[in-house]
């Protein structure tokens, strides 16, 4: 008995995370349930009065396979539907009345090669990346309308008949979804890629503001709250196929808010590309972070400040940055603490440069430099990171 | 004119590539022709003769949106879909009976509960990722069905009926469309995981097995061939999602060739985080390779010899767990190629340690010796990671 109910209170606990974490998901059900009551009773309605018969089922079938979560997916899959079932709807009444012409004979055959060559040409055409990301569900409606139009066996008016009925119920789902997904509380694909790239390149700021001071600590006290924060840079790093569908999404939106029609959604991809750069090489330091080796004196004393410093000014740039586009304004902010970086960037270059080492040379311990030599140059590449981030940011 | 040709010659040229890069798109592009034409005419004949009626549509249906490109994806969605189809068959029947009793005007309220309930409680399911990962599309049609069937408006012996067909015509178009997708030039999503998995590991080790003498090369001679085949590291840093969907296919597949029925597909996932976490390193190394600083006669003779022979066992070692992955066999040549890399990492270490460096301290430049000690250090990660890549594949 434990066997069945446990996977259920798993699945039980987990829903409650999933809407806790965000409760747009509970909403997004509702307002899906409310779609899909409104097109069931029209539909319900609609066979009490014989209107669209056994057609007046494409609205609800329309509603429940296009209602996405956010605006720009519901949005691409309805004008994907639409289209398709138009343009395919058109080329298959061609077909069928085509393959009529031939005689009852060869009909068959007709319409056999018809379907075999539109089937498996827009099925190889679903390979093709760019129609893949934008027009993939497009291409297999169109598939679909297709054959059930081409192969229906009526004749030509019935065929016509039918074709506009099965048009204007998918407009009547279609319409109904993208009304309540707009007009009920509704989620933007090109608002959450905007935070999720500020959240990204935050959780990074986050990071390096703490890893100075966790790497040179002295005392063995393990702060677990901060050091969680620390790791949350770890979703950054396959970060990349989620931004991509946003913005594929994003594209298909219209002007709203503080996002203008044709926003550069692109750029945001771009941005993304240098934050997850950066959050390789964080991963290296993290490596560092958990690494059994000590730190001497002598060289905690001489390479924990600047060390700290461009952690920290890197960090704070990189909060900046996320606070810049997350108002859309700029600050001179950030500049302010690039400079600070680079310049401690340089100080820490000329002081490995110097021959203030020579000295004590004899307890000097190689590995452990080149530990610490390891962390800077890591530093050095994350300044790199963060400028290019900056730019591609003002851009 | 122009502006409408190029992009249709750009997807004739993609498509062209696409084909050339692995044939087996082509032909599932004719599989699907052939499946969906086989259905086709059971519909147009079905017509005829009157057999299903307007529910033979749904064979095609059926066929249209299982149809995948590997044999576990058509059979995950082909399961979801029978199995939904029948559940949710049932509980319409259910609903649909319940509402009828309670009179003709409370009927349409009691339907617009029903719906309003499941399809939001099952729309919030989709969100649970442990449901979306493997019954997300079964979710789907059990919402679809669910509301046609209850909706339908039908008395109850006509609601069976319908139900009846269509769970036939379900089954018929699904065990075509399977029928074809297993016989005809199976694609394995198991097999792609696999070769996928090895494909990565090689990758990495093309890079190591380059990378020493690329770094410490001392001709500015570009080798840009060999340079683009070390670069094909890249695709293995965004990996993770396809590995994960792949994975998820690999677990509908019943067992065939030399994979056993519970093969350890989730294995794979293990191994290719470690890959991943290798991939960054050799992200950061590359980084190294593009710097502009020289390095100095002196340096390149001492660490040379032992930092090419780490990369080059790495790379080695890697190469060969690829192709025991391959191969399905062990070999001991990989414990040899770690051995060796263990053992110049310690000389690499011991070297760095003695005092070897002080007599021409003088022209020594440490931030060279930095640049050099950052490679030094990953390498010695990455050969970490080809440890762990060596555990989680003898596993």
């Amino acid at each position: 008995w434990g066997k069945i109910t446990s996977p259920i209170k798993d699945l039980a606990s987990d829903a409650k995370k999933l809407a806790k974490d965000d409760p747009r998901r509970v909403i997004h059900a509702l307002k899906v349930g409310l779609a899909i009551t409104i097109v069931s009773l029209f539909y319900y309605f609609d066979h009490l009065y014989d209107g669209f018969g056994v057609n007046a089922m494409w609205a609800v079938m329309t509603v429940v396979v296009v209602f996405e979560f956010s605006v720009g997916a519901t949005l691409g899959r309805s004008v994907n539907r639409g289209i398709s079932t138009l343009l395919a709807g058109g080329l298959g009444f061609g077909a069928h009345h085509l393959a009529n012409l031939s005689g009852e004979n060869f009909e068959p055959v007709f319409l056999g090669l018809f379907v075999f060559i539109i089937a498996g040409f827009v099925t190889f055409l679903r390979f093709i990346p760019k129609l893949k990301a934008r027009y993939d569900y497009g291409l297999l409606i169109f598939i679909l309308t297709f054959c059930l139009i081409s192969v229906s066996g009526y004749r030509d008016d019935e065929v016509l008949n039918m074709a506009h009925k099965r048009l204007s119920t998918v407009l009547i789902g279609g319409s109904t979804a993208l009304a309540i997904c707009i007009l009920v509380c509704p989620v933007w694909a090109g608002e959450d890629l905007h935070n999720r790239v500020a959240n990204n390149i935050d959780k990074l700021g986050t990071f390096l503001e703490g890893f100075g001071g966790e790497y040179f600590k002295t005392s063995g006290s393990e702060n677990k709250e901060k050091k969680a924060a620390m790791e949350g840079y770890k979703s950054v790093l396959s970060t990349k196929s989620t931004d991509e569908t946003l913005a594929n999404f994003a594209k298909w939106e219209p002007r709203y808010g503080r996002f203008k029609y044709r926003h550069p959604w692109d750029q945001y991809l771009k941005i993304e590309a240098h934050v997850q750069e950066c959050a390789y090489r964080i991963d290296a330091l993290n490596t560092h972070l958990n690494s059994e080796l000590k730190i001497s004196n002598e060289i905690r004393e001489k390479l924990q400040e600047p060390c700290k410093k461009v952690s920290m000014e890197c960090g704070m740039a990189l909060k900046e940055l996320a606070s810049t586009i997350d108002s859309m304004t700029t600050t001179p902010n950030v500049d302010i603490h690039t400079a600070n970086a680079k310049s401690t960037a340089k100080i820490l270059k000329n002081m490995l440069k110097l021959s203030s080492w020579k000295d004590n040379d004899n307890n000097l311990d190689l590995p452990e430099i080149i530990q610490v030599a390891g962390v800077v140059s890591l530093l050095l590449e994350i300044l790199n990171c963060t400028l290019k981030i900056g730019d591609s940011v003002s851009e």
